[in-house]
């Protein structure tokens, strides 16, 4: 099963396509380009991979590995809090990989799509010249804003508010390669009740994907501030340490700035604040426990890099 | 140089960008995702790969993949006369990459998006686990219809319609990894014009990426027709021969099916007629030389698969 075949699997499900959710697909895949109508005349676009051997282990079921190719990507749109429209996806297979494998990746791709409400329209499947080179998805998504029209950007904290997280940390990527990086479910819908529930409140936002440190040092960096997390604070997943919670990465939960406070959940999940920005080195992000500091950029995380 | 140094690299260029043409970019690269500001409410999207040892030989100058994979993307674009807005890339760059080729990369991509005016807007840079691992671009295309606010498809040809190429055929890639797959120049501007001059003479058109015979193919298939090709009228590139025109891949020309005559030339760009339409089994291309009749579908090619 190669190109052509994938992409006559594809024209076989489009009806599922169009009911799928996500933009209306007015020319589906099969021709040089899909056409798609969006709402509104501004686009959001971002692209994200997963590499065999870095982002998934060997072994791991296709059918996870391209359900996170997407959810990653779409976390990317949970952090903008805006609403999926359609993506692409470009594989490139390892030379002889089984049919049954590559069957199970685009099976996965639009079991995945199904979930996230966003339709893959096009894309290409390309074989490596070794058995040996690692499996590589590559997907793009295009996103809308949501029912305010507002789109939430990394920069906009102001000093005094309060840094947040939802769900728990620490547990996304284990050392053993495990972890909730192949099952999580991107915030979209706790991005979107944030903005309505929040408004002007709401100040600056991103997704936890190379881990708290890093990502709240992105936040301080593009506001030109610096972020202080309480460690104590911290909602960690079972197992994790706050060390865990701050370095690792592949969370996938939202960080986010506010002024007062925020609500206690978003449709279920848990809100926690763990510190505040304040006027200092942009980008710095202290972190206190039991009473020493420590710099968090020396807990980075370089994994998915 | 890896992800966070790219986008800065990146962001220094906004001035660039916004000179680049294509899509108004809202908020640029750095962010979790780009916003694009679109003229309309259809957007179409593609996304193509470049992997090393497939579709670029070792030791080929960073710049020159960097182009290609951009490239490809537009010859899509191309074939659907529609306008470039911008562009999203994924890198999977092999373990202990050198900086500078890493740069020559990030730098061939952006001389490739002032060219073809598509700034390339956002992305991921990923490093596979080992230094073995080959090189791989993807890119994903947004694009918006030209001026007269037409998409032309693969289907629409008519029994009788001529079929009609641009440019020269079977130089595109040559057996030793040679050849215009690294130069070549999309026909973008040659698309609208054509759209321009044969409005709804024009029925259908491609790109021919997979080679003539396999690409006349699909234009035939998605019509519900048969083709004929003349052997004796392929424009044929220097040193190619009538097999390597219909077979060899990576041309990068446009065919397409019309109604009456083509112009002799788009934009300087040779146009020729190499055949017709007929009504027969759906898909199937005949290519007459010499008084004999080759199915073209033997004559395939699966370089780029």
């Amino acid at each position: 099963m190669r190109e052509f075949e994938l992409i006559e699997e594809i024209r076989k499900h489009n009806r599922e396509l169009s009911a799928c959710g996500g933009a209306e697909v007015l020319i589906p895949p099969g021709d040089d380009m899909a056409l798609v109508g969006m709402t509104g005349r501004r686009v959001l676009i971002a692209a994200d991979q997963v590499i065999g051997g870095r982002h998934f282990a060997a072994g791991t079921p296709m059918a996870l590995v391209a359900r996170k190719a997407l959810a990653r990507n779409i976390s990317d749109i949970a952090a903008m809090a805006a609403v999926p429209s359609c993506a692409v996806a470009t594989v490139a297979l390892p030379a002889g990989m089984p049919d049954t494998d590559v069957r199970a990746l685009a099976d996965g791709l639009r079991a995945a799509a199904r979930e996230f409400r966003c339709p893959v329209v096009g894309g290409d499947v390309g074989t490596h010249a070794s058995a040996d080179a690692p499996l590589v998805v590559s997907v793009t998504v295009l996103a809308e804003p949501g029912p305010t029209g507002r789109v939430v950007t990394r920069s906009g904290a102001r000093p005094g508010d309060m840094l947040c997280v939802t769900g728990t940390l620490g547990g996304g990527w284990n050392p053993d390669g495990t972890g909730r990086h192949l099952s999580f479910t991107p915030r979209v819908a706790e991005a979107l009740a944030l903005v309505e529930l929040l408004g002007d409140r709401l100040h600056a936002m991103i997704d936890i994907s190379d881990g708290l440190g890093r990502d709240a040092g992105h936040l301080a960096a593009e506001s030109g501030l610096a972020a202080e997390i309480d460690a104590e604070r911290l909602p960690l997943a079972a197992g994790a340490d706050w060390r865990a919670g701050i370095g690792r990465g592949e969370d996938y939960e939202l960080a986010f700035a506010c002024e007062g406070a925020p609500p206690d959940a978003l449709c279920g999940t848990p809100v926690t604040v763990i510190g505040h920005f304040v006027a200092g080195a942009a980008g710095r992000v202290l972190v206190r426990s039991e009473g020493a500091e420590h710099d968090a950029s020396s807990l980075g995380w370089e994994h998915g890099s």
